[in-house]
């Protein structure tokens, strides 16, 4: 048979059901105005354990592409969208460019910090300790502790004390003996960024899997915390930073640290 | 005419051109495992002007429901996913409860401001001008700037001298006499997150048009950044945020600040 002959009411419902299976006509019920959210729009998305090393390669990988905050969210969540399509591969991950250098350059937060807790919310029910964990570890751990295959120059590891680029990078500097805006420098927040990218991974998987996940802070930043923070006589600011690498002497209200 | 004689390939071809018509066939390619981006996958979306002023009084009602990274990126993007629909509508919105007290209540990046930066690269084909001048806006503005009709308790201005919500928290206690978790300091956030959308999408409004985004550093900070920062002589660091607001003493290699 070359012809079909159809009526207008069996057109409608063929061309209808070629659009349900595809999504269409949910997506086309999503944009009207009382809609409620479309797929995409309710976290956490489906988490699937993955392979710690692989994302911290892909990490790397991606920083050549979009920096720290792009390559560590895309590392975790780009994978997941290669295994499972949808509502992963639609993310518009070009977006996180922005963390990159602390966000434009300003030295604000880690921008593989800033990925991976992006991540965390996008991907867990229970984000928080996942936080609390790998910005604690970022700290205080000599990183980076993952040396991707692509690396050109020897690691010069460093705890940064903060989750601040500023301080990340300018305590980096020091004990390389490089500058800010070397190959040296950059190649090693690529490095960073995986290192980063693999404990998130390790977190998720550890997570995923019923495991209690713990976050030591500092014991400086607890004293201080305890005061100033929820609950304590002044509690007139709000953080979990390291306070020693930025309150580089606290006057004579308080004993050294 | 009650019924429709067609042939095959007109038949697949009708049905072919209804799927592209609602970005069917591109979502259909997407999924493939060699495909190219999905059409949320490259960035910028296209913005359409907003209204100030009905953004911000959006920006406090979804800080109440997500806190402040959320309540900014949402009364932005949620906007233009009210007026366009897809792929807006799609956005997982949710993840940016991350955000939240500087990621988690970390007190890093002040979570308006990261909010603000996200839908900046998501929206500009340009972000960087749009950030650094946000950023020094928010620095050295005396904030709140706009107040929105359900706020109940009365604005406490200060400049926070920094982008980071440990500054601006602890800044506000102090000229407020009130503590961390109260509700006027709860509110505050609320009401700066109004004032941050505000700006960004007077910043976004005036990019689109055509104008110049202006962007004026610290005096102190410019000072810092020409020795410190890319070119200079020590080239030792990273950041454009207000230097005064960490380096409280700087020693005997300074001149005091």
């Amino acid at each position: 048979m070359s012809d079909a002959k159809l009526g207008r009411r069996e057109l409608v419902t063929l061309i209808g059901a070629a659009a349900a299976g595809a999504g269409l006509v949910g997506r086309a019920r999503a944009s009207a105005p009382d809609a409620k959210p479309a797929a995409g729009g309710k976290t956490p998305w489906v988490y699937q354990p993955l392979e710690p090393d692989a994302v911290a390669e892909r990490a790397f990988a991606s920083y050549a592409k979009g920096h720290c905050m792009y390559g560590c969210f895309e590392s975790i969540v780009g994978t997941l969208a290669d295994r499972a399509g949808e509502p992963y591969r639609s993310f518009p991950f070009d977006m996180f460019v922005y963390g990159a250098g602390g966000v434009a350059g300003w030295g604000t937060l880690c921008g593989a910090l800033n990925g991976a807790a992006a991540a965390f919310q996008l991907l867990s029910a229970k984000p928080q300790p996942l936080v609390d964990a790998l910005f604690t570890w970022y700290e205080r751990e000599p990183l980076p502790n993952y040396r991707p295959r692509g690396a050109k120059f020897p690691d010069v590891k460093i705890a940064a004390g903060s989750p601040l680029c500023h301080a990340s990078v300018s305590e980096w500097c020091k004990a390389a003996h490089k500058k800010t805006y070397t190959p040296e420098r950059k190649e090693r927040c690529g490095v960073l960024t995986a290192s980063v990218a693999r404990e998130a991974v390790v977190l998720l998987n550890a997570q995923a899997a019923g495991r209690t996940i713990p976050a030591a802070f500092e014991k400086h930043t607890e004293e201080c915390m305890s005061c100033h923070e929820q609950g304590g006589a002044q509690e007139n600011s709000r953080g979990k930073m390291g306070c020693s690498s930025c309150h580089f002497s606290l006057g004579t209200k308080h004993t050294p640290l």
